[in-house]
């Protein structure tokens, strides 16, 4: 097979067979394959597609390039959630006690931050000695111990999709279906578990930019969960606003400790629901409940009694974080509003953007994180705002960093003289 | 700048600034900007084109990567001719002593063959000796004394357009206008010649299938040339069948030197014909003549007295050819009509592919051509066939090669019960 004619068979509009699909995977994962070839073969998938037959070959091709996880000796039905990215989205950390609490397993293996997007292991790791670099015998020990383990990707694990995402970061090929289904669904599939939840999100946060964009990348997603076998279900939700009260590594873990001690907050509640959302779909899936409000119910019982904040402690424990240790930034400065009314637009991607002017992100992967850096959300969608009102503070320990990120931060957000009525989190639950 | 946003650019269909397209080529070619980004780029490009500035500043670029040949020491018009290449086209044998005898000099910057097209160099190399990588000084020094001279690439010429022609080859990014006419032109306009005739070729066994693209490239070509100040026709003519008699390198140079040798033969009169059409515009672009018709008569004045056929004769000298020891294989075979009618079809892009197996051409730059190889073609569009009636001989050393041509040339034509009508071998000239 020459890779140059499979190039010039996708750029000419044609579906490729899974052995070429395989091909290309297996030898570029091995680099006889060179980056040159697999770039332009991407540009070419980008403008063509992938239909669904192609999508799910590619995924299996990336599956094979590397392990699956042996999840045999954790006896019970074993869960995990996905989500597409957004400013603020902390849901894993609260979930995955949660839902452990409640008997079912959740073997987490998850990425790092990149663009305006946080990540779940740069929370984790803000806490002091946490390792997110365990290795399997351990991940699936500790998740047999708990319920529920939080590693970061192995090399092993899909080593193709580690080379080919790092490949379309740089060659702006990042934006299509079939590759972000591919990339999502292999490593989750490589994981070994028999659920999956999909937070797909959509608005001025996230990778697509509507419902309907969301909804349709989610079918796909659910179209290869489901040919692996898999229970998948999507939850459609809004990154029109931050999610919760912070943005910000440490911050975000802060935020997460409240809400599993059950310290209220307005500013909470997002996060806080949309987390036991997630987990009722999570345990409604295992086959334990009969409806999701009953399942909702387990969910909510279960971080109301303590019983997850217990789980999250012991997870932390087991993998040498210090919570007690967690440090914040010394210097902050607040942002205020100019005039008076309803704060009703967020540009959530400048304020991710303004994330990574704080050192919270990541532009790039080889970016170094600062953990206390962050920002805090004081108003949400239609929240009344009055001129001279702290819309956000800004927290870091470098104040030289404050100046540019405010600015983006002054863009980010629009008062309006009245509300706006179409605001919702979960816009729909496709199952 | 950042290439992945000036790939992000062009792949959102936006048109890139002359800086972008400056820099892209300029860190392309030293090496900073790797093949991986290009190759994103370059089909970016082919799905996206450019327009008219956008050409220009790739053209200009890339002309900017080398060197320019310094062509001031000749006094007087300087003219090139380039076709876009076919099967047999050996007109720049003929045309390059011709327009030379005419008193107008022609500095030839010649490629050599990739995939179904024949080039120049591989052609002129199948004279023992002859040597076609002179030096710039000695290139000038040639063409000053005799009117012509006909070199390979340096690599000082253009080396943007080397790189990434290399790249496009194996990452189906050819077929793309403003690749084609950057590179064309880029490499012309460093000749440093003052007039250009393009002979665009279209048919079965062109990069362009039809007479409409053909004139679609010819009119981008000749906007780009323009835009340089450089006077500009082209001719389009067909490649729906091979041009005169042979195809393959030894067998060309022969067919060339009995056209100048004035040996009359009805399989000769396409490529005699198109020699002296495009000798004509050559001329005519000098300003020396006042008509098309004056400038043909020009030519054929010069072919006819033998001129033309003493100045190649000279070159060949001057650049160590041994035209008297020019070599022809030892082994033929024949192939026959199955059945009586007219020719009237030919797939020239398949006779192309068995000139390759005859190994008379290349598939890759790597491969190493027989200059004695050759396919000898006995009837043309519309002549009359006799089952039984010789339509090609295949000539090579190595007759274990003629099995497989030969089951592609016995595809590569069509005898029908009437004539087509509608066979021209010039089918416009745009000035």
């Amino acid at each position: 097979m020459l890779a140059a004619e499979i190039i010039k068979k996708k750029r000419n509009g044609h579906a490729l067979t899974e052995d070429e699909i395989q091909f290309v995977i297996t030898e570029y994962t091995k680099g006889s394959l060179p980056d040159y070839q697999m770039s332009a073969l991407l540009m070419a998938i980008y403008f063509k597609g992938m239909d669904n037959v192609e999508t799910l070959s590619l995924t299996k091709a990336m599956l094979h390039s590397g392990i699956t996880v042996d999840t045999s000796s954790l006896a019970g039905f074993k869960v995990d959630k996905h989500s597409t990215g957004g400013v603020g989205d902390k849901t894993s950390l609260i979930l995955g006690p949660v839902v452990a609490g409640c008997g079912i397993y959740v073997p987490m293996i998850s990425g790092r931050g990149l663009g305006h997007t946080g990540g779940t292991l740069d929370k984790l790791e803000s806490i002091p000695g946490f390792n997110t670099q365990q290795s399997l015998e351990n991940f699936i020990k500790i998740t047999r111990e708990i319920g529920t383990c939080f590693i970061g990707q192995t090399k092993d694990i899909c080593p193709a999709d580690k080379k080919i995402y790092a490949l379309r970061d740089v060659t702006a090929t990042v934006e299509s279906y079939p590759l972000i289904c591919a990339s999502i669904m292999s490593k989750k599939i490589a994981e070994g578990v028999d659920g999956l939840v999909l937070d797909v999100k959509y608005g001025s946060g996230a990778f697509m930019k509507t419902a309907e964009q969301a909804e349709e990348l989610a079918l796909k997603l659910m179209a290869i969960g489901q040919g692996y076998g898999k229970k998948v279900v999507s939850v459609i939700s809004s990154m029109d606003q931050p999610l919760g009260r912070f943005a910000g590594n440490a911050w975000e873990v802060f935020e997460c400790l409240e809400i599993m001690k059950n310290v209220r907050n307005p500013l909470y509640d997002e996060t806080r629901e949309l987390s036991l959302q997630l987990s009722a779909q999570m345990i409604h899936l295992s086959g334990k409940t009969n409806s999701i409000q009953e399942a909702y119910k387990l969910a909510e019982d279960c971080l109301v009694s303590g019983r997850a904040f217990e789980i999250f402690s012991k997870m932390c424990e087991l993998q040498s974080g210090k919570l007690n240790d967690l440090k914040f930034s010394s210097q902050k400065i607040e942002l205020k509003a100019d005039e008076s009314g309803y704060l009703t637009h967020f540009n959530v991607e400048q304020i991710g953007v303004a994330g990574i002017l704080l050192r919270a992100g990541r532009r790039q992967t080889s970016d170094i994180i600062h953990p206390t850096s962050g920002i805090e959300f004081h108003k949400k969608i239609n929240s009344p705002v009055a001129k001279g009102d702290v819309i956000y503070t800004l927290h870091g320990d470098e104040a030289e960093l404050f100046k540019d990120a405010k600015e983006y931060l002054q863009q980010s957000f629009r008062v309006t003289p009245s509300k706006i009525s179409n605001h919702q989190l979960i816009k729909k639950v496709l199952t």
